[in-house]
Order: structure tokens, then C-alpha cells, then sequence
């Protein structure tokens, strides 16, 4: 009997898993059997089993990679030293989510990709393992983008007597609404949030208040 | 036969639908039959399915009236002439939406009722229905939202040449971001989002870039 290489086995993991992705980002995880799965690899139930238990599985299996692929986004662009303005930062962050090939090459466009994403927060509420696993990340976010906001602060970028972390949880909001806005009404562009922050920032606050 | 009051009508159409959303906001629209539905308002079948088809109806009720509320707490907020500062406007809509009653006194708690808006975005995914809806608030939204933008820049306190539409757009991601965060991760409390937009807006990008 020929042996099967881990290599094998990685990637016909990969491949049920970039199926499984396309199901579930085209009719949503409640929309999406496990007949459709195997459909869609063209694979048998035998061989989709020995991967994975059931959707379950496969869900939270592509949840985690999508959580993830954001934390992945917005840690990577909170390394470059200095941090650039939060405009350039934010900006980074969605390009590099929605990159090509950063939903591991499993075909998805920008916008499904996104839907995708909502559709984990939603299964979040009720998934304890999920909601424990995107609550680890966004922990970890908040902590790293605060020190980002740090950073500027100790530049003198930053005057106003305003918590650090508060900064940080304001770039994460807007960064997660553009993946609200994406999914629902479409790409934006990066160059949205880019001005869009540009703009607040530019703002003169003395003349109003 | 006594005649049924529109009134009537009306209250027991109100506490089928309240019922219905604290067990949508438990148990997630998948996870919620119309058994649970039933039991949770304790009324017949025949009473509930007098006023609602099933349960396609009632989510597609329930998530009507998130969307609506949504979208009043941002009009309501832009309402106010002049504008006040963007921190102080998003802190109006979070503070209007999450405000106690808002839900209709259905008795969802803040985090429960958050929970409520990101399972309907998740919805509009695989509903065209709804998804029209959500377009068409989002639509209003944006426009009504960009004008308040053209007044800021009208007051001469908006000084960066991006489009209005941008700034606009960006803020409502930061609204949207905030009711993520209140859904996953428990209640940031406005002043989060007000503290944190203020910071952004009195950054001296000029030291940076």
C-alpha cells in the first residue's frame, strides 16, 4: 500500500476547506449541508470525514482561519516603526485583508470574503468556542494597537487627553465597519477610510466647540 | 362575537414580535423554531400564525424594525443644527440606539439588542429581501450623513480636500465597528467611541507625515 505523504494530506485538507469556504460564503453556514460540501470538492463522504467530524467542524475550522487572517491584518501593519498616520495604517489593514490570495487562494472575491467574516460574528453568539477564540484576538489587537497609539502620543502626534486604548478601539471599529460596509453594499475601496480618516483628522474641532 | 379592537390587534401583534426577538437574540434565527416562539409568548399557533406566516416573517418583522432603528438613531443625530463635533454626534447615535426603551421594550439588554443588528447583517447575506432593505436605509443614511459633512466644511472646520461622502462613510464604519464590539465583546460604552474619535480628530498629522 502507497504511503501519503503529509503533504497529501495538507492539501486535500486545504481543498475541502477552500470548498467548504465558497459553500458557505455563497448560501451561509445554515444554508450550507454537508452533501453540498462534498458536492463542491467532488470528493466522497469517506474521504471529506477522515478531515472533518461534520459542519460544525468545518465551520469553526473556517472561522478561525478567517479571525485569523483579520488579526494577522492588523498586526502586520502595527509593525512598521514609526506607525504611519492612522489613515495610511487603516488603509494597510484593508488592503492587506482583502489582498488576492490572502483568503488562501479559495476563490472567494473581496465582498464574500467579508460576508464571510460577518457571518463568523453572528455564529459568535452563539457558539461559545467561537465567541472564546475571536474575543482572544480582538484582546490581543487592542493591546498591540495601543501601544501603537502609544507610540504617537510619545511623537507628540497625539495631543488630546484621551485614553490610548480608546484610540485603538475606534480604528478597530473602523476598520470593522468597512467589512460591515463591504459585505453588504459592496467594496468601498481602501481609499475611503483613507480619506475618510484623513478628513476627521484634518478637522478643526476649536471652531465648533 | 365581541369585536376585536385594532388596538387589541396591534398589542398582540407587538408581543408576538417581542417574544419572537428575545429568542432570535438568545438562540440566533437559525437556532430558534416557532415551537420556541410559541412557548416564549405563550400563546396557540393559531393566534401567532394569525398574524405572521412563519418564521421567514417574523425575522424578515424583526429585522425590518432593527434596520429601522438604525437608521433613526443616525437621522436623529444628524438632525441637530449646527452639527455638533463628529465625537459628540456618533456618542448621540450609539447613546439614542442603546438608549433603555429603544428596542421597543421588548427586554433585550444592550448587548443582546447589538447582537440582534449583526445577525441581520449576516441575514441580508442570503436574503435578498432584506437586503434591500438594508441597502435602501444605508442609502438614505450616507446622503443624509454627507450634507452634515458639507456643513462641516461649510463652517470652514473641515479643511482637507476629500470627498464629504468619504468622511460620512467612515464615520457610520466607526458607528457599525461599535456595535461589533458591543456584540462580541460586551458594552464599550459610548464614551469609548467619543473619546476615541476626539483623539483622532485633534492628532497633528502634520509631526508625521
Amino acid at each position: 500500500m502507497a504511503r501519503v505523504s503529509q503533504e497529501h494530506l495538507d492539501a486535500r485538507r486545504r481543498q475541502i476547506l477552500d470548498g467548504a469556504a465558497r459553500c458557505f460564503a455563497r448560501d451561509g453556514f445554515h444554508g450550507t449541508s454537508m452533501q453540498d460540501v462534498l458536492k463542491e470538492v467532488g470528493l466522497s463522504a469517506g474521504a471529506v470525514y477522515r478531515y472533518f467530524s461534520g459542519k460544525e467542524d468545518l465551520i469553526a475550522a473556517i472561522a478561525g482561519e478567517a479571525v485569523a487572517g483579520v488579526r494577522q491584518a492588523f498586526e502586520r501593519a502595527a509593525q512598521v516603526s514609526p506607525p504611519p498616520t492612522p489613515d495610511v495604517l487603516i488603509g494597510r489593514v484593508v488592503r492587506t485583508l482583502f489582498a488576492e490570495g490572502v483568503d488562501g487562494g479559495r476563490g472567494l472575491d473581496r465582498r464574500a470574503y467579508a460576508g464571510l467574516i460577518v457571518q463568523v460574528w453572528s455564529e459568535a453568539l452563539r457558539s461559545d468556542r467561537l465567541a472564546a477564540t475571536l474575543i482572544e484576538a480582538y484582546e490581543g489587537l487592542r493591546a498591540s494597537w495601543s501601544e501603537l497609539v502609544r507610540a504617537y502620543r510619545e511623537r507628540g502626534v497625539l495631543a488630546a487627553d484621551v485614553p490610548d486604548e480608546r484610540v485603538a478601539r475606534t480604528l478597530i471599529a473602523a476598520a470593522q465597519g468597512f467589512i460591515v460596509q463591504m459585505a453588504m453594499f459592496g467594496d468601498p475601496g481602501p481609499e475611503t477610510m483613507e480619506d475618510g480618516l484623513r478628513g476627521l483628522m484634518a478637522m478643526d474641532v476649536q471652531k465648533i466647540s
